[in-house]
């Protein structure tokens, strides 16, 4: 009898970021990455910067411009992000992987011009060298892949015209998925600091199972989520509306068996 | 009639290694990079710091200690040389190349498992996070030149562990053009501040047009050839010996049509 085997491992890409706490505490980090080194199949790796950048920018005597909250990345403070972001953290988690035995490569969106980004056009408030992820590099992704190599992406893009911009992490990593959506079943997995959606912010352990686009417009309505995780949950949906199967959202443990989670679905 | 047509851009490869104040001086960085990128055919690029790292450590309050005019890298100094070199200068010449339309990626050692080192043993001194580059990731360095992709090397070299390495920029420069001699007919290209080697070391222009094994005996024996310059020729003669094919040793405009320059051959 022939048997057709189905082999999940070539047709299904998990794209992972991690954020904030996860990148500035090594125990943390160092856990995670090993069950990242554990997961089976074609897989990608999204990093955000945490407050290291914030901390060299202060030592090297580079102010940090905030307005209504969000940082603006003038020509200094892109500097200081293409070195933490782009070269310390990347490169350090590269040869962690390299060390734990998971062949692994370090890029931020000009090498191979794989996220290909707009400036943010300047309305209100000119936020400097920021931008929004336009094209996604997907075959030069799928050859890494093939190789078995895992991408590992600093959340840096960059213009056509060689410029390269700061960019949210949350974003390049719902990017990167849905462009790679049109030839994996594709999963993304955001962890940080909370074990997903909370019914009760002061209740660490409230997390809601699923959500869906019906449940969540009826918790937005009931202002059981509230400001703080709208931009990430639109990103969530955003990326569910375009091609990617499941969002799942939790801690630096999300990748462990049986870890509790939220889980975002059509 | 049949014409079989030698295409050199097929089996040359030229490594081009930039160095002190042509990394420094932005102009002439500028200059240089246009030459770059209308030289025709599989190319590399390789990078040293300049003074960048040790002026980023000055204001990170981090101390660089020198023995016999020899940097000591200690973890620190790492993380700074990994930040200016892996980070901020090679992702600024990758975007620098992507915006003049040369399809490029930036690479650490790490990155693919592209140069793989052993820490320097320590003999009378410890020099620290210092490794000299044992394997060189040819297949993965072919695989980027068949898609056009031109591969810039900072001079970070990883233990097979994962630990990143401080790396001499001439040696990672010459071990890359030996190992893909196997492969390619291959020409090394050192680019710093003087025209090549010369004559009169008070005379710039005083360049020696050629130097072959038994030239450069004559010249260390009159002393012609000075300390400074040894371990630099050096590197080239080894990378001769070891499959290279020339050697060519310049200053930033060495790959324009007629530059003034010194050619190593066997």
């Amino acid at each position: 009898m022939l048997e057709i085997v189905h082999n999940p491992a070539t047709d299904v890409l998990n794209v992972i970021k991690i954020g904030g706490k996860l990148i500035e505490n090594k125990e943390l980090l160092d856990s995670f990455l090993k069950d990242f080194v554990q997961l089976k199949g074609p897989k990608i790796l999204v990093h955000g910067g945490g407050n290291k950048a914030t901390e060299v920018a202060e030592k090297l005597g580079i102010e940090t411009q905030m307005v209504d909250g969000r940082r603006i990345t003038d020509k200094n403070s892109m500097e200081v992000i293409t070195m933490v972001y782009g070269g310390l953290l990347n490169k350090s988690i590269v040869a962690q992987l390299q060390g734990n035995k998971q062949n692994a490569i370090g890029l931020c969106g000009a090498d191979a011009n794989v996220l290909i980004s707009k400036k943010r056009e300047i309305k209100e408030i000119d936020y400097g060298l920021v931008g929004d992820v336009v094209i996604v590099n997907t075959e030069f992704i799928k050859s890494l892949l093939k190789q078995e190599i895992v991408p590992v992406f600093s959340a840096i893009s960059s213009t056509e015209e060689g410029v390269l911009l700061n960019t949210n992490g949350d974003s390049v990593a719902s990017e990167i998925a849905i462009a790679m959506s049109k030839t994996y079943t594709t999963h993304l997995f955001y962890c940080s600091e909370k074990k997903g959606v909370l019914q009760n912010i002061d209740d660490d352990n409230s997390v809601i199972d699923e959500l869906n686009p019906e449940n969540y417009q009826q918790l937005k309505a009931s202002k059981v989520i509230t400001d703080g995780m709208l931009p990430k949950l639109h990103n969530c949906f955003e990326a569910i509306n375009r091609g990617v199967s499941t969002v799942y959202l939790g801690d630096a443990e999300l990748l462990k068996n049986g870890a509790k989670h939220t889980k975002i679905v059509h």
